[in-house]
């Protein structure tokens, strides 16, 4: 091993070295202020602390006796509220910084985010009930809304959703990024913070399901495994990409739309109470109560 | 950020109350019991226990000596059942009350419920075995059967199936759908703990994969990445869940079915022998031996 | 509880027999050296600190201030190389264990791949720059080189897949594959590590898209959700696995590939500039510049 | 090691069957609900954070930014009451239960002894800066009042003391002893929280310090190690113990105590300015201004 | 910082090298197995479960329910068990090769070693009881059994003592020391494991207290602070250590010993009844029932 | 409950509000960078890890096996120089400050300082493996040299002292205090950093032991528990402190002082070869060769 360690002490800090300047000059220089970002982790951590506010006990790291709910909801809010000022603080900043805005302080600006955020936690609370609610009348397998909060990965998803929603609904970047795909990464349902999505929604199964920027969902839709509400095409006709337009579907009230299912395109309307069978690839707007099937020769 | 700071004192415990109110009147009053429920991370600490036990020194958090094996296998068993009769009491008692069923007490049926499980451990471990060695057969990337127990998602899933499987046949409920969807996080492969599946059993790749509740696989089958085996419509023609029924199809032995295959019907069943090709939607019974293939113009 | 603890007592030690059996004997007895290898969880967490040195800061467990970055690189590689020679050994002497090659000492070996590895850190780092750089361009969601950094899953994927593909190249066995399954599990993107990929490459969404063991991929190819780059059959007409032949296609340059379309066999080229559209399945080649659509009638 | 284990199967369960009856029979019976009550750990941990708000950023277990210091105090604070208040209203309702006293409400008197204690907090700091500004003219080794509160013992041992008295004063049981006894570990100076004293209390070195629960201090008093302030004899004539006696002595205003020496009994007073010399032996009382010497001959 | 790092990286080998060198070489030399020997940190963790099997719920990490104990007494010993063989084969195999005693396998003597320390535990269980009755006699202050178990350090000392003296009577080297010292460090008190001290033995406060390897102790002793019951000399005539002699101090039933007296000699021996007062020096017999106090001017 | 609930609202945050006007004012103006300074805890987790560097697999947290040692201590030493890097140049600013020096970088002087630390390691091992050869041949209860780094509290105390008297020579503030108090506190061994001692030093037993900052002690010296070597008074005649002046003893080559006794002045002398007994009180300087006894009637 005398080799090794004397590459060790000899040629790897020359390696070392090329790391620095990479990380220096070359990506440093592109973007600014990296270094000074948030950590990834420490909004994760938030995160979980939020789930476990909507549902004590389920989310959390302990169990909650009833009589101390009002503590622990207090407290935790509180242990929230001080972490992501910090964040929101953090990426605001960066926010002037990145689109060349005129400086100025940040820290108002982060403040009434947080306030118009925390008030928000109750209203978010109960379209999450609805949820849940349509979860119970249309999973066949389902057996209680207990059951439906512990085992059910779209509710960590939806809720997860519905939180980074409020942020991104409040031009914050980059946090509600980092909170969807946590949520993303757990359970394999990945809808952009920017889609807006009525109460009563419920995905079964949810592996694969993928939910666009534009895209906004009615009261009471159910969608399954696989299902894609995408964009035609990302590029324009000159091959730049379609930023800042309606690219994703619409999706009325009361509509299904089984596994495995794409549906794209700006223009895109599943009218109310539309069932899209399995495994169509729809990309024109399809009429208010229209059940559409693809062929089922395989 | 004075105003913050009034705000956290004055205006926040108002949200505060909302929360508590929507926890313990509005979510509460529907379900009974929902603080007094297991905690969904014991149980899941007590999975990853559980595929220690099965495969000690991979899932595990330590490498463990040869010689202290039995040791190892006694001291973690016994902290297994200590905990695991805690949570069975726990959701046995849910389920009296839910189930309003006559008052009883729940300890016998979970010390039975334990002994049961555990006796069950060796013969899950031999059909793991069983399933391991069909992956070294038929998958041409695989180098050993360590590589195996160490790398491929199927293994995690498919043990987590068979442990949740056994509780879920004693009528144990929330527990086996927590252990399943743990499983389903880490590995995108959802197998629901009411799907009966017989040793031998290879999923390759696995993302997406969606096995339902009242499926039955038998020997030696293998399936690959987004196959779903799922139900035609969860709804009979009154709009009602169809609970309780035959709704996903059998899959007989010797199957295989290729990546994103579709297969539906609680009526369906796939023949002895059969070949499924990648992408194909099937909503009828095939016959033993027969290749399935879609069109392969994309 | 009698009966429980009495059984704890007098059964459960039968149980153990059993289970120490079919761990000593049966498991044991076929695959030679199963408990002297690495821990899977030790290699993982050296992967997370590779990630670290890669992206300080982010994929890391602490922010760290611009002015501490040499120091910190430093400690990181050496605790790396320290942790990563160890697991080296021990699966170079399993690989010469498992093919029978002649008894070496696989220390010499170690010490050389795990150089060759640190020095071609800052490379792998220089092609993931590109690899952001594409979905920067690619992506009308995408806000800055910042935010992909810290949410995009493909960098996870991809970084994952660089770091283990060298390993892989190397001919070190197992080790490659914990790593990539570890971002299999994180990302629902499964690229197996044998797979060889240009710079720029960048995966949209990314559950679901599998990537075979003897894939190429070119420089800027752009792929979407659910993407397969599969083989034909991993069997031969004789029902062996094709071990060791070229199973998987070739993508050259500059091809986009939409959500869920699935590209099979060893001798299929997408040709240059190609765009596949979403939902094909596709066994043939496709010229350079193509574009191909599946019906759109759903 | 065939006998170990059956001795584990066989013999041990009866080890643990008296071990088990020992505590629920012999020990359990005398105590009442010994089970019921807080657990020492959880104390400590309410200790440590209490602490950290007095010395922010020295005992906690991170740096505060002065600008956030207002809301780390709050978060903090929030969770001290939420987990205090349990230990309270645990440790109240044994001591009704021990004291069979008439059965009441605990809460409510855990409510205001909490608020109480909160309340004081900032008066309990203000007397801790003049017992370290004692320490900085006290001692020709000190740097500075920073040096003193991150590497003095006596500031977490004053300062336990402070905040456990406010407790006792509010007859609280047990858990004012167990962070006097915790201060005992980390510093080897014993103070009851009975003990009543003034501010500007410096020890220094402070190994052996016992200072009995009768006691009084007044202003600006310095001691040194292995200094005890005891009874004279703990048992009255007839052999039993004088407990709710005065029994430990009186120390005046501006009183040094060098290193070593003894003052017992409850009677004895130690004048104003006294300065007792090391290794003295005192049970009588001392007049103000006095100089007491030993021999000094060894 | 450039020198900074280019002496990390040219000159600080050097250092390591010579680190190296001193303890491969010199003191390995010297001790033969110190590597192969048990981590201080794992025997110290055994020695906090014994204390929670001894007082579950007050030394251990959890609150115990009443219903759980017999279950969380196998589990905890079990764990117990499992560690402290590989620690007793570890010092066992140490001792063989330290007294160059002829080659023998330790397994045997480690297993019966550790079947006669468990089955010693519920007698050490009621010696403790003992214990704690004594103090409950002895000390004003004292509220409760359940305060005394929970804040008096004499508890921890003398249990840790009670478990190491078990070790250290079956000729186990190294591990009872390791456990003296733990509790030494925690509370001041030091006792070598080699003392034989009988039932009722109470220490108040503690600090200072030193009790050496050949004392023995009576029934229903109390002593206090800073008390030594050591040896005249450790050395013989020829200044020689005086190993394997009687050394220390005869303690009969019913002494009682006040703070800071020190008791040297093999041959003194302090009859029973007698009271010692605070600060004597006593090398001589003291006669039953005797009481002896120093000079009281200081 | 409502009314502490109100009170948390409405009236705590007053509390919080004095607590912060306390530390911002009247603390912080006194003290100028107390914010700034380095956490305590991480200078003692800096501390812990040199303890592992100086006896690899005693001190630290992991076994080592030796052929890991080399990449041990390097990566280990790497990580305690880039953590120390950081509280040296935090206290050297500190210092700056507080002194009012010249404003200067303090960048230089960290780096040199460091460099000039971990060069003296293999020394201050050496040394250390004196002091522990003192202890084998004078204690007779002592077994082995093992034995004495795994339990000896003294082993601890004196390498922490050597660590920190090195920073103290090199003028550094507040860092060696507080290594010097961690030891104190895990010890009952008080050492200041200041204190010269020669290699062969022992100290048995320990609690209690205090050495003065301008103590100067030489080779082969051994105490024993409770011995004071300190000042006469800390004050000069005019009742200010005697800052900077030598005011403790010097113990010269083979000196023996016994339990509790008590050296002061500095002027103080004890000869050469010395033996000072037992409970000994001594402010005039001893000659070489004499032997000191207190009387022995108690």
């Amino acid at each position: 091993m005398t080799d090794l360690n004397e590459w060790l002490n000899t040629s790897m800090p020359n390696t070392v070295k090329k790391l620095e300047d990479s990380i220096a000059t070359k990506y440093h220089a592109e973007t600014g202020d990296y270094f000074g970002l948030s950590c990834c982790n420490e909004v994760i951590e938030v995160l979980d602390d939020l789930l476990a506010v909507i549902f004590p006990g389920c989310f959390g790291r302990e169990k909650i006796p009833p009589a101390e709910i009002t503590f622990y909801l207090h407290d935790l809010l509180r242990h929230i509220c001080r972490r992501l000022l910090k964040h929101l603080n953090s990426v605001l900043e960066y926010q002037n910084h990145h689109e060349n805005r005129e400086p100025q302080d940040s820290t108002e600006r982060a403040g009434q985010t947080l306030i118009h955020f925390i008030e928000s936690l109750p209203e978010i609370r109960g379209m999450l009930l609805e949820d849940i609610q349509t979860a119970l009348g249309g999973d066949p397998a389902a057996y209680s809304i207990d059951e439906i909060v512990m085992s059910y990965p779209f509710v960590d998803a939806v809720a997860t959703h519905r939180l980074a929603h409020n942020l991104y609904s409040q031009n914050v970047p980059i946090i509600p990024r980092i909170m969807s795909e946590r949520a993303h990464s757990r359970t394999g349902i990945d809808i952009h913070p920017g889609a807006r999505i009525q109460p009563g929604f419920f995905i079964d199964h949810g592996t694969g399901v993928v939910i666009g920027e534009t895209c906004t969902i009615g009261r009471n839709v159910k969608i399954y495994q696989g299902v894609t509400l995408g964009a035609r095409s990302p590029f324009d006709t000159s091959g730049a990409p379609r930023t800042g337009q309606k690219r994703h579907p619409d999706i009325e009230d009361d509509v299904i739309i089984y596994a495995n299912s794409t549906i794209l395109g700006g223009k895109t309307v599943i009218g109310k109470g539309a069932i899209i069978g399995g495994n169509c690839f729809i990309t024109e707007s399809i009429p208010p109560g229209s059940i559409v099937r693809r062929d089922e020769t395989g």
